[in-house]
């Protein structure tokens, strides 16, 4: 491990062979300690948006996610026979697994060929990512902390490409009284997807967005927290600090092995003022996928 | 509700207005309690079989699941230019709803035009269902439990085609000493997941299965279980009794509004014998869909 | 058949099965002689725009076109094996039958629950049309006209909305020497497409169009064309003559059994002042659908 | 060019530039005498096989076509409001470009890193091909020919694996009196299909098949022939001749520019016994596609 701001910096931590990463901070005795201490009325949050076609935010190019119908009440009313009275309705979806409410898997950003904890890029294939892949991770479970930002500042979000800083996350969990720990599943509340929800600031929403920058990103490796979502679609500033592509997905992903999990829905939460909580993200197992569409739930 | 073997179960239980049906039975209560008493180790176990092309069990004339790579680390090795240094990935899925572990939706199945809780059929179309779709559940939280028929009987599978009645599970339970609560999300494995594994008899494996029958139907309604889920494709024993398609799925989703799922790995649990923990689904939000594919969790 | 402006006008026509409609028009006869008298030079044109995600017009809320490469160069050049040296690639599509130049089945559009020649529209259902579906087209070949109206009139392209008479037609066609048969397959340029192609204009495309109107669709209907195309996104004229949706799809494709073809680019045709041809349209044999992407040929 | 089994054997022949291979020798003059020549009657044949998900050839692992209702008329059925009386349908169609009747593009095959004409394959990225891909053959029409073994040898199919040879297509085409011609569109029919649509013999489909081999491969290139298509899967014979995976792909796409054509239905051809015939293909537009569905047409 290196100290600049750039490099393997957790490669090794977990052994030559992980591809689980940060998540190996959520351990076992964290997820147990979180059932039992932070579940105390067993009301349960999603923090998804709707998987569907229209009305939700889909950055560009990515295809907006396609439902389709292979068997409805339509067919009986049109005169379908029903087998022994026996009616029933079938279901496909289509859609890019960064799409919507997701995780991002650790093959899903790298640089200089090589994905987190030295695995070659070239592993990354039309067949789907062979290291680092989504089914790699398996769960992400462990105790969640909500810094409501909003709320903290009292705005309705944070303004256009603010670039959130480890002080202004240390100060609004001291202000909620909420403690930092290794492990941790950070969730940032920047209020940005109320542009998108308010149609007069709809055609906003992707050009900018506040969101974590490049010191937030560094302490956040450094604290040891398993991921870090955010109800934007980068978890990022944009735009970024640098001539760079997207500097926190680099160092967060790639060499911290750090989950980035984007366009949550945290009004909920917000709106009883939950801050800790079992934090619970279950991606489909796919199969070299890198990344997963995603309904996280908080459990309070 | 009626004494019958159909009709309206629990149709007007949790108001007229309801589409969760019997995961009103997995109360915050009855989650807090689970997440306080079941959590000992922390341990996660996913109960989900990998989301991919081949190798996997689909039932036809469902197609199945589909991974693409929209851009993978070939393009960089075939000279794609890295903006900054900046590489990335980039995935699609394409599936059936119900081609991998999943969950049934309420509107999945129904008899004489009217879904549970007395929705109408005609609302399920080509744009989706209007009620009783996936979207209504959100989630499913509770205390889970294994009825691992295999370790009870000793068999690596129940036979072909044998029918589960309320006495087979629970003489199991005891003998696991698993209470069995109104609110569980019950598991059953049959062992019918091995038949697929073993490329032997994989041909099989669609043609019939183990499962619940009629009686078992019944009593799970009757008990307050808000979901049944099973390592099979059905969770019902195919041949069904009678001449009734899908008597067990009429019965439990349409009248009881008891969620079904299928094609679970149950295996892990199994080999750690652990038969009660907290259960975690969380279905995509699909607005409108008849089922989801499924992670599920079980942390022990 | 009748004389006002709806009702079975070709119903019975070409007995009570037809499900061809108005390309019966294009007999064999005529495409022989069309070949015989047309084929000049044997220069070959497409009317069709790319098939392809971006920069292309897609009607609200049809999604874009996708293409997903599911092995190619970037894999070798990542390190894949070639077996004997043997190297490959291979690709999916998944679109919107109408979502690029493309034809409409006559089992695209109806009224009163009844498709073309009387069949009932009880037999589309999840599972494809059973009737007037693509498949039963197989092909549209014949005598195929180009109604150049930009080059007539001088413009770049007619104005928005503007709702083109048979008048005009016939004008135009005086003009540029052509005639019109029974049986043709008539293309209409308005230069539309312009609209799309300048990005100064795109937003505005699919708000209105210049089309053909009722009167236009009547004389289309009784002059015995196999098909009418243009390179709009809707044939006829946006905003449409009075309250009722799409009439001239309702009189063209259910009362006369009409193809109409749309998003098509006849500059290169244009271009060349070429205006009769042999035109040859290959509809994809989707069992069920209702409408086909194309790359429609005019052979010189 | 040279002469010996592999290597650039048209290369450079139409320009360093030229992405349409042999596709050229198919020139206007020929399509124009094929137009006049051949269409004697009017009659059009289609070659495809049906588009749908069961019931049909698909090679694996390729997944076979799906087809979905966005709106059909169980809607309407099930009360979907008619805004002023409309009604209509709409679907979309997800399918491997190789997985029914199909022309393979020039990127399709390669070795030694270079695509026909010279091209890097490292240009064929999860993007597409940029060069070589079907958009860039636009149209194949020109003078078919059918080679009709079956007739000839008076058998259903040639025996599995059989090796045809360009005696044999020679003998052939004399006895049928069908002269061959540089520019021509060879069309091979082996019977093979048959074998898959009895369902006594389905399964022996894709593992064996009688086609092509080195020596007419290496004849076909030297012939001129703008394409060879097959009512087989590979078009060559299967097992190959020699250890190194699908020669004649190699020769012929990669060395000479030849197309191939998969899947075709020859059967309505050689029942009215027409061996010479204005061919008409027009791959749809897919910008960077290795391949497209066809609708291949027969005009005499």
């Amino acid at each position: 491990m290196n100290d600049t701001m750039s490099g393997a910096a957790n490669w090794g931590r977990w052994g030559k062979n992980d591809e689980r990463g940060a998540a190996n901070f959520a351990s076992a005795e964290r997820i147990r300690d979180a059932a039992s201490a932070l579940v105390r009325t067993g009301k349960v949050y999603s923090l998804a948006i709707p998987l569907q076609a229209s009305d939700v935010p889909v950055l560009p190019p990515r295809a907006a996610p396609q439902h389709f119908m292979r068997l409805d009440g339509g067919d009986y009313a049109a005169g379908l026979k029903r087998k022994g009275g026996f009616q029933t309705s079938d279901d496909y979806i289509a859609l890019g697994t960064h799409a919507t409410t997701h995780i991002d898997a650790l093959a899903h950003v790298w640089y200089e060929d090589r994905l987190y904890n030295d695995f070659p890029a070239n592993t990354v294939r039309s067949n789907g990512a062979k290291h680092c892949g989504i089914d790699k991770l398996v769960h992400l479970v462990g105790r969640g902390v909500l810094i409501d930002l909003c709320a903290h500042r009292k705005l309705p979000h944070l303004p256009s490409g603010e670039v959130i800083t480890p002080a202004q996350i240390q100060d609004c969990a001291q202000a909620q009284g909420t403690e930092l720990r290794e492990g941790d599943i950070l969730l940032i509340r920047t209020g940005w997807m109320s542009v998108f929800r308010d149609k007069a600031t709809r055609a906003e929403f992707f050009k900018t967005e506040p969101g974590i920058g490049k010191e937030a990103a560094e302490w956040i490796g450094r604290m040891g927290f398993a991921a870090v979502g955010a109800d934007n679609w980068a978890v990022e500033a944009i735009p970024v600090e640098g001539d760079v592509p997207a500097p926190v997905h680099r160092r967060l992903i790639r060499d911290f092995g750090v989950y980035l999990m984007e366009l949550f829905d945290l009004d909920g939460l917000a709106a009883d003022g939950v801050h800790a909580f079992l934090f619970v993200a279950a991606p489909l197992r796919i199969t070299g996928g890198v990344g997963s569409p995603l309904n996280p739930l908080a459990i309070a």
